[in-house]
């Protein structure tokens, strides 16, 4: 039986292939040189050559065709220019979606019901309703805004109109009209860096330095020991630590804390995993105290940790109130599954566009695609094979690969490295071997390959792995 | 010679054509009610059916075909199915864009360079470069980032790094790793509806009700007599008393001020006006003070006032720091000139996507289209016309049609009505009778045909204005 690679990818290189001693070589060099009159290039890893690129290979502006575990930051889940996706792009709805982008809220068009309802379909459990936004920063701040549109509204009588002194206070903003509510996120998490999200987010100085912040508070996310396996007693001893940590601030806070907000997987900040009982116990918490429960899937949901949606294997009882998507969805936004969370008047979450249909259409024809072709039991079997394989790998460089981590969830995994030296030398390494990788809080290795990586590409990936370990 | 709208849009229908007797009408209607079940249609004044609306005429699910005179809350400036637009969006370089959207900042395409200079050939005069966002309110975010790197980075040595004290009290949202800094903005403001634009924002409650928000100082904009002629002496106190109370925050506010935003011509407060000495007042308090000056062109950019940038007329000296775009260019972002605002350090303003190419590329061939095929001084003459023809009507209602504004300034223009309840019902039958119009403000009337409008849907325009008025 043919993988989805074989079969929608016929003509993926059998492997990497390095033609120029550095990466970027020169015609990427000069491109980039170029770029940097117009553009911030001190980011800028390689330009690519989107044309030449196809499935599970990134080529780029030299045409060196590297083997990619990083997808533009875990983006791309279906493969670079999969067939199935070019078909919908060069569709009439998506033309239509182009030249004509409507205001949603205001004047949607007749098709746009069914790229919603395309999109709920695969909604996780228990999620009836979306609402969309246009990056993941953007979807958790319009998740906030629910929150506090309807922590207010409840407080004040839902069907209870502004105050007099709201209406006078909220142009000045000041309280009551603009409260002082806070949202409680977590050490080491990562929610974007808009104003609120920035606030939110507590992954490194850089990520949020300089910007006026909301005063919210924080509590640890579990610190787990690794292996999972034969540290259950310390690990579960943490969840406790950090769940009463949560509890004291709700209990000391100095103002309300309207939600807590929480990654499945904390990626940007190390890949921080954590169990069922920590997010059990974050939920019982929120519900104690009247406080909404966000999950923030931007990173791990739409399939990359071998399910749709990560927090699903936790089976949160009750479900959380609302979960945001952006990244392999192309689109953004949150699902919810209380209708309290729609505003109690027109207007408060709105604005021109309400979403860009153009990435709508493009989730709903992902998700499709990833439920039609059943592409997640092979990614969960790549991923245990990918583990074993690291496993071994970590065995042989014990003082190298560090904290392996991921275990059954895709090949959402990573591990530490020494230091960032060490890093930041074996990811060169990886590249001009023909692998791309990226990192993730301050010693991590991160990997993010496609929803289409398969075993064939574990075999390319391991060996280049431990060639590069055993040259530092 | 034939007008832009004849040669590109031949099946332009020869005016509205109204078939239902209410709008939604049956379909209309029918189709709101299922999509109520997955969506807020509180908002939804019909549904469109984007495939039969051609040029300046958008089509309903019914079948009602209106001339349209609101386009998308002003961001559709080249009328419906644009077949210059159409071939743009079927090339290759967009399906790319869509099935393969790059992370830009770590992997930009080989063509990602070009769409970028075809933007920036277009940017408002003395501006050289451009920074991508995804929406009106992001943009003014992401200005509002690169303002405060600007600020604390000067105050810091440019080269220094940050502070053992600053990187400690940044990850509790504390000063002085997130100081106390302030943006000031005016009063009927509207920026955007994220935290710290909604803290900008200033046009009604319901805009910011319940949102924390960033305690930062408005000063009011000014509130001209109208006609202009023959008020020039008592508009010119008006903006002196203005621009006295902008100095008066500089002087007494607790926080720093770090920049003022300010829109050429407030459009969802209620097309407020000011002139070339208010703007260039604000220049020189912010020079001044030390604080950077922010152009919002969100609406009135792009060509809608009858040239590229609004604030341009002013001939602001020096120019603005930053200008922010979107809703017309589909995509959106701030231009600037200083390249000290780009942050000192990589991965300051930062994010993954750092923007969307499908809607870069298409910010590009709107422009293009726009200078190539001259469609402002066509605008510009329509608006004149428009603006005689509006005045007339206000000679005939003068106790409907007041305060008529936006003379000089292609079709963005508006007049008050006597109340909001005379207005939603003068809105209603301008739908009715084939004209979809939209509101600003308390008592406004806006109205932002596409650049693509001409005389002869002005004297299509004019007969239902005065007929549904004299019926009021």
């Amino acid at each position: 039986m043919s993988t989805y690679a074989e079969k929608y990818f016929p003509e993926e290189p059998s492997g990497p292939k390095v033609v120029t001693e550095t990466i970027p070589g020169p015609k990427g060099k000069a491109a980039i040189k170029s770029l940097s009159e117009v553009f911030d290039t001190r980011c800028t890893f390689f330009i690519t050559d989107y044309s030449k690129s196809i499935g599970n290979y990134i080529v780029d502006a030299d045409g060196n065709v590297l083997l990619d575990a990083y997808c533009q930051v875990a983006s791309i889940g279906m493969g670079y220019n999969n067939p199935n996706l070019i078909k919908v792009a060069k569709s009439d709805k998506m033309v239509r979606a182009i030249v004509d982008r409507p205001a949603l809220g205001n004047f949607a068009g007749v098709d746009y019901e069914e790229m919603q309802r395309d999109v709920i379909k695969y909604a996780p459990k228990g999620q009836k309703y979306v609402w969309n936004g246009l990056s993941g920063a953007d979807a958790n701040e319009l998740a906030l805004k629910a929150v506090f549109f309807n922590y207010q509204s409840t407080k004040r009588g839902f069907d209870n109109p502004f105050t007099p002194e709201e209406e006078v206070s909220v142009m000045q903003n000041l309280p009551p009209g603009n409260p002082e509510l806070a949202v409680l996120s977590f050490t080491r998490a990562f929610h974007g860096r808009l104003f609120a999200t920035a606030s939110l987010t507590r992954s490194k100085p850089l990520h949020k330095m300089d910007m006026p912040a909301f005063h919210w508070p924080t509590a640890e996310f579990p610190g787990y020991k690794y292996p999972l396996e034969g540290n259950e007693e310390v690990n579960k001893k943490e969840d406790e630590r950090c769940l009463a940590l949560v509890e004291d601030r709700f209990k000391n806070w100095g103002s309300p804390i309207a939600a807590v907000i929480v990654e499945p997987i904390q990626s940007e900040g190390g890949d921080n995993h954590a169990d069922a009982a920590f997010f059990q116990g974050l939920r019982d918490i929120t519900l104690k105290y009247g406080a909404k429960l966000i999950i923030d899937e931007v990173q791990t949901g739409c399939g990359g940790t071998g399910i749709m949606w990560d927090h699903e294997r936790y089976n949160i009882t009750p479900p959380p109130d609302l979960v945001t998507f952006s990244k392999k969805m192309q689109s953004s936004g949150y699902f919810f599954h209380d209708p309290k969370l729609v505003p109690n008047l027109p207007y408060r979450q709105f604005n021109t566009w309400c979403g860009d249909p153009k990435n709508i259409l493009m989730s709903g024809a992902i998700m499709k695609e990833i439920n039609e072709k059943d592409l997640l039991p092979a990614l969960r079997e790549t991923g245990l094979y990918f583990y074993s394989k690291l496993e071994e790998l970590q065995k042989e460089f014990p003082g190298f690969i560090r904290n392996l981590r991921g275990k059954g969830k895709g090949c959402f995994m990573a591990f530490d490295v020494p230091s960032p030296e060490k890093r930041a030398e074996f990811l060169a390494k990886m590249r001009i071997n023909g692998v791309n990788l990226g990192d993730c809080g301050e010693v991590g290795v991160r990997l993010r390959p496609g929803l289409v990586f398969g075993k064939k590409h574990v075999d390319i990936f391991i060996p280049i792995a431990r060639k590069v370990i055993a040259s530092l």
